[in-house]
């Protein structure tokens, strides 16, 4: 019954607002291999989407050595209830972490939001915020697959360049060098926009309201800029969902689960084939998650965040 | 070719903000019973739904005496395009103002955002703001139809209780009694709320916002409250279409019109049968147009405004 060090990343206090890093400590636990009969948790590690290999499993579903993905703990050993466990991963032709972006959670995001909300039509106008983000880089190739004009924003001219020339974007601007974001939507879209993935609320939806057309879709998948704001900004266009007629709807990716399998059918010959990119920003050691956590809200992420725990 | 007095109510200039009587003007014009080859039209009489009976027409869908229901100038004659006729009224067995109303654009629009956006199920709970409105009341006893609980908002006393004693609500309120909206809701809604009917914006959809179930729907068929504003009021609760995973939907009642048929053999048996009851608030004479078309603004009207122009 071995023991073995478990690093953990644990929060210190409940956290309001942005989080920082001296909210989360890094500690050496031990854990004991084995599955216990019952078991306490009386710490609070933060827990994120992640890829684990089975050590051991009380569930006849899943064996040693079993690669899956799911939600698990910031610590090198996990107790994993199996319900947490989202899938098994059959395919080791990619890298594993894809499993934590294109070919995980984000990728499902991206997938479900654009595709199922969405309803993309070849031609269509696309506009995606965050666009060099771990959900928004898939949108923007997922329309070009479509046959859409794709624009995507991002707070550097890094990411804008990445969103170009790697990513295949149509357009790209880096929205903190626009005074006027209605004005930059304008020029980018003269015609209106028909489909705007939005994943960071506030002034954004405000400028894009104004220049969303007939019957357009605004699947809502995120509102980064807001979160952790004790006032959020006031959106003061909102009359125009009724002018335009205009479909806006929030989800969270578990309604999407189901669609897994044809959502691997789909997307893992595109990766295969190198039609579909995928930025990963990957930490090395559980020591870097709170300061890579810290980044995503100042937006010095580039792409996927990924914390690399122990190496594949 | 008779030439008949045509009474007009004219704008005199371009409104912006909420209109005040003394920007409308009665003027006597004078008008040819008879189609002209080619039409000018230089003056700006305002336009609203109305119910007509045919003088003379040039399109043979058409003929002498039909009655029909429409777009039309506020004035005694007007030369319409047939295009604007949206429907021939085959009905008379009920009140002709019906057709302006509860048979009309309001009743195609309560029951096209209602049921087809709606979406309600027995059982749901379902708010209503402007409740005694044209289309309030409407969707108010549509969700009693349905088997929802109803609960409207209304900005006074004598409304409260026309929705709760005359059209069947489970409950309503004053909401300008409501010094905290979110809390009146908590009280109406302990559960939440799964359709809200938006008519009016701004604050009460703020705190709406917070009061929704998963999966609540979200018709936006209006924001009263905010039209004229010269900046609307921001809404700041938007993050919880992601949370909640609602969906929020503008409408205009074009897209339903070809529900029509289907809407009169739904409606029509609920009305003989006294099954349906509809609140108008008829003004005789075209002199008091712009007095009605004011009050709208004000909260003063009580059910759907009528300009009687001439009597049936």
């Amino acid at each position: 019954m071995a023991q073995v060090r478990n690093k953990q990343v644990l929060l210190k206090n409940y956290v309001t607002g942005f989080p920082k890093e001296s909210d989360m400590e890094i500690v050496e636990g031990s854990i004991t291999l084995k599955v216990p009969e019952g078991s306490s948790d009386v710490v609070l590690p933060l827990t994120a989407f992640g890829v684990s290999k089975v050590v051991e499993s009380g569930d006849p579903k899943y064996k040693k050595d079993d690669l899956v993905w799911g939600v698990t703990k910031w610590e090198e050993y996990s107790l994993v209830p199996s319900a947490k466990i989202l899938f098994k991963i059959d395919h080791t032709d990619v890298p594993l972490s894809y499993y934590t972006g294109i070919l995980g959670m984000p990728g499902m995001t991206a997938y479900g939001g654009f595709f199922e909300l969405g309803c993309p039509k070849k031609g269509e106008k696309v506009f995606v915020s965050a666009a060099s983000g771990a959900v928004g880089q898939l949108v923007g190739q997922f329309a070009k697959l479509t046959g859409c004009y794709v624009v995507g924003s991002a707070g550097s001219q890094e990411k804008v360049d990445i969103l170009k020339n790697k990513l295949g974007f149509d357009e790209a601007f880096n929205y903190k060098e626009e005074s006027n974001l209605d004005a930059a939507l304008k020029r980018y879209f003269p015609e209106g926009i028909d489909i705007y993935f939005e994943n960071v609320g506030g002034k954004t939806l405000d400028a894009v309201l104004l220049n969303m057309r007939s019957h357009g879709r605004i699947p809502v998948c995120g509102m980064i800029s807001q979160y952790n704001l004790s006032q959020p900004e006031g959106v003061t266009n909102l009359a125009n969902l009724i002018y335009k007629e205009i479909k806006m709807q929030g989800f969270i990716v578990s309604q999407f689960y189901p669609l897994y399998p044809k959502f691997l059918e789909f997307i893992l010959p595109h990766i295969r084939e190198g039609k579909i990119a995928y930025v990963e920003d990957i930490v090395e050691g559980l020591e870097g998650g709170p300061a890579a956590l810290v980044s995503l809200f100042s937006g010095q992420n580039l792409g996927k965040k990924i914390v690399a725990i122990a190496p594949e």
